[in-house]
Protein backbone atom coordinates (compact mmCIF):
# COMPACT_ATOMS: atom_id res chain seq x y z
CA UNK A 1 0.00 0.00 0.00
CA UNK A 2 1.42 3.34 -1.08
CA UNK A 3 2.83 5.65 1.41
CA UNK A 4 0.39 8.63 0.64
CA UNK A 5 -2.34 6.87 2.48
CA UNK A 6 -2.97 8.07 6.04
CA UNK A 7 -3.63 6.00 7.95
CA UNK A 8 -5.95 8.05 10.80
CA UNK A 9 -7.65 6.94 13.86
CA UNK A 10 -12.00 7.85 15.74
CA UNK A 11 -12.96 6.69 13.73
CA UNK A 12 -10.54 4.88 11.73
CA UNK A 13 -9.85 4.53 8.08
CA UNK A 14 -7.64 5.41 5.57
CA UNK A 15 -6.90 8.70 2.97
CA UNK A 16 -5.37 9.70 0.40
CA UNK A 17 -5.44 12.83 -1.48
CA UNK A 18 -4.68 13.26 -5.48
CA UNK A 19 -4.02 16.08 -7.75
CA UNK A 20 -4.94 15.50 -11.25
CA UNK A 21 -2.96 17.26 -14.66
CA UNK A 22 -6.37 17.30 -16.34
CA UNK A 23 -10.22 17.11 -15.53
CA UNK A 24 -10.24 14.14 -17.94
CA UNK A 25 -7.64 12.50 -16.28
CA UNK A 26 -9.62 13.14 -12.99
CA UNK A 27 -13.07 11.07 -14.43
CA UNK A 28 -10.89 8.76 -15.67
CA UNK A 29 -9.83 7.40 -12.33
CA UNK A 30 -13.20 8.07 -10.94
CA UNK A 31 -14.06 6.10 -13.28
CA UNK A 32 -11.77 2.94 -12.64
CA UNK A 33 -12.50 3.52 -8.46
CA UNK A 34 -16.30 2.72 -9.40
CA UNK A 35 -15.85 0.29 -11.12
CA UNK A 36 -13.37 -1.00 -8.43
CA UNK A 37 -16.26 -0.29 -5.38
CA UNK A 38 -18.85 -2.57 -7.66
CA UNK A 39 -16.37 -5.21 -7.92
CA UNK A 40 -15.28 -5.26 -4.22
CA UNK A 41 -18.12 -4.53 -2.57
CA UNK A 42 -16.75 -1.35 -1.05
CA UNK A 43 -17.85 2.03 -1.46
CA UNK A 44 -14.98 4.65 -0.14
CA UNK A 45 -16.28 8.48 0.30
CA UNK A 46 -15.21 10.65 -2.65
CA UNK A 47 -14.82 14.09 -2.62
CA UNK A 48 -13.58 15.71 -6.02
CA UNK A 49 -13.54 19.20 -7.68
CA UNK A 50 -11.43 20.63 -10.65
CA UNK A 51 -8.26 18.69 -10.40
CA UNK A 52 -8.64 17.03 -6.72
CA UNK A 53 -9.80 13.85 -5.68
CA UNK A 54 -9.95 12.56 -1.62
CA UNK A 55 -10.52 9.30 -0.97
CA UNK A 56 -11.82 7.90 2.30
CA UNK A 57 -11.93 4.61 2.89
CA UNK A 58 -13.64 3.91 6.47
CA UNK A 59 -13.49 1.02 8.82
CA UNK A 60 -15.90 -2.41 8.56
CA UNK A 61 -18.81 -0.85 10.09
CA UNK A 62 -19.04 -3.94 12.78
CA UNK A 63 -15.17 -4.21 13.87
CA UNK A 64 -14.29 -0.73 13.61
CA UNK A 65 -11.39 -1.19 12.69
CA UNK A 66 -9.41 -1.48 9.21
CA UNK A 67 -9.25 -5.12 8.09
CA UNK A 68 -7.53 -6.50 5.21
CA UNK A 69 -10.29 -6.13 3.25
CA UNK A 70 -10.01 -2.03 3.00
CA UNK A 71 -5.74 -2.26 2.83
CA UNK A 72 -6.70 -4.42 -0.44
CA UNK A 73 -8.60 -1.96 -1.92
CA UNK A 74 -6.21 1.01 -1.07
CA UNK A 75 -3.75 -1.35 -3.00
CA UNK A 76 -5.83 -2.12 -6.04
CA UNK A 77 -6.41 1.78 -5.82
CA UNK A 78 -2.82 2.39 -6.05
CA UNK A 79 -2.88 -0.22 -8.89
CA UNK A 80 -5.03 2.06 -11.14
CA UNK A 81 -1.87 3.56 -11.33
CA UNK A 82 -0.92 7.51 -11.19
CA UNK A 83 -1.55 8.58 -14.92
CA UNK A 84 -2.25 11.95 -15.35
CA UNK A 85 -1.65 11.92 -11.05
CA UNK A 86 0.51 15.03 -10.19
CA UNK A 87 0.26 14.43 -6.43
CA UNK B 1 -33.81 26.58 -9.81
CA UNK B 2 -35.28 23.45 -7.77
CA UNK B 3 -36.40 24.62 -4.00
CA UNK B 4 -33.56 21.54 -3.20
CA UNK B 5 -31.02 24.05 -4.25
CA UNK B 6 -30.27 25.30 -0.72
CA UNK B 7 -28.13 29.35 -0.39
CA UNK B 8 -25.80 29.32 1.80
CA UNK B 9 -23.88 32.32 2.92
CA UNK B 10 -20.09 32.91 4.13
CA UNK B 11 -19.12 31.60 1.71
CA UNK B 12 -21.56 32.27 -0.66
CA UNK B 13 -22.88 29.13 -1.93
CA UNK B 14 -25.96 26.94 -3.61
CA UNK B 15 -26.02 23.39 -2.21
CA UNK B 16 -28.00 20.11 -2.85
CA UNK B 17 -27.69 16.68 -1.80
CA UNK B 18 -29.07 13.59 -3.56
CA UNK B 19 -29.94 10.07 -2.83
CA UNK B 20 -29.82 7.44 -5.29
CA UNK B 21 -31.66 4.08 -5.68
CA UNK B 22 -28.73 2.07 -7.41
CA UNK B 23 -24.97 3.20 -7.73
CA UNK B 24 -25.74 2.75 -11.39
CA UNK B 25 -27.77 5.69 -11.42
CA UNK B 26 -25.47 7.72 -9.05
CA UNK B 27 -22.27 6.88 -11.56
CA UNK B 28 -24.67 7.93 -14.73
CA UNK B 29 -25.51 11.39 -12.85
CA UNK B 30 -21.74 12.27 -11.83
CA UNK B 31 -20.86 11.07 -15.62
CA UNK B 32 -23.47 13.73 -16.70
CA UNK B 33 -22.63 16.18 -13.92
CA UNK B 34 -18.91 15.66 -15.08
CA UNK B 35 -19.66 16.31 -18.47
CA UNK B 36 -22.09 19.65 -18.01
CA UNK B 37 -18.59 20.98 -15.95
CA UNK B 38 -16.58 20.39 -19.26
CA UNK B 39 -19.44 22.15 -21.03
CA UNK B 40 -20.18 25.26 -18.58
CA UNK B 41 -16.38 25.64 -17.57
CA UNK B 42 -18.14 25.64 -13.85
CA UNK B 43 -16.62 22.90 -11.55
CA UNK B 44 -18.76 22.62 -8.39
CA UNK B 45 -17.48 20.41 -5.66
CA UNK B 46 -18.80 17.29 -5.43
CA UNK B 47 -18.44 14.27 -2.41
CA UNK B 48 -20.30 11.12 -2.82
CA UNK B 49 -20.47 7.66 -1.78
CA UNK B 50 -22.18 4.54 -2.20
CA UNK B 51 -25.93 5.99 -2.41
CA UNK B 52 -25.50 9.97 -2.05
CA UNK B 53 -24.11 12.85 -3.89
CA UNK B 54 -23.66 15.94 -1.99
CA UNK B 55 -22.95 19.12 -4.58
CA UNK B 56 -21.72 22.55 -3.62
CA UNK B 57 -21.54 25.02 -6.67
CA UNK B 58 -19.16 27.95 -5.05
CA UNK B 59 -20.26 31.67 -5.70
CA UNK B 60 -17.83 33.65 -8.33
CA UNK B 61 -14.31 34.08 -6.80
CA UNK B 62 -13.97 37.24 -8.20
CA UNK B 63 -17.21 38.87 -6.73
CA UNK B 64 -17.46 36.40 -4.24
CA UNK B 65 -21.44 36.47 -4.91
CA UNK B 66 -23.70 34.34 -6.72
CA UNK B 67 -24.51 34.89 -9.70
CA UNK B 68 -26.05 34.09 -12.85
CA UNK B 69 -23.82 31.61 -14.15
CA UNK B 70 -24.12 29.61 -10.87
CA UNK B 71 -28.32 29.61 -10.90
CA UNK B 72 -27.86 28.89 -14.44
CA UNK B 73 -25.46 25.95 -13.67
CA UNK B 74 -27.40 24.38 -11.08
CA UNK B 75 -31.00 24.73 -13.44
CA UNK B 76 -28.95 22.48 -16.30
CA UNK B 77 -27.82 20.05 -13.28
CA UNK B 78 -31.61 19.89 -12.59
CA UNK B 79 -32.21 19.26 -15.99
CA UNK B 80 -30.08 16.13 -16.23
CA UNK B 81 -33.23 15.24 -14.39
CA UNK B 82 -34.17 12.83 -11.54
CA UNK B 83 -33.70 9.30 -13.11
CA UNK B 84 -32.66 6.79 -10.03
CA UNK B 85 -32.74 9.72 -7.68
CA UNK B 86 -34.86 9.26 -4.33
CA UNK B 87 -34.37 12.57 -2.75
Amino acid sequence: MSQQWQERARPACLERRYRFASYDALRDFLDQAAALSEREGLYPDLGFGRDYVNMTIHADEASGSLDERQRRFAQLIDEIGDQGVLT
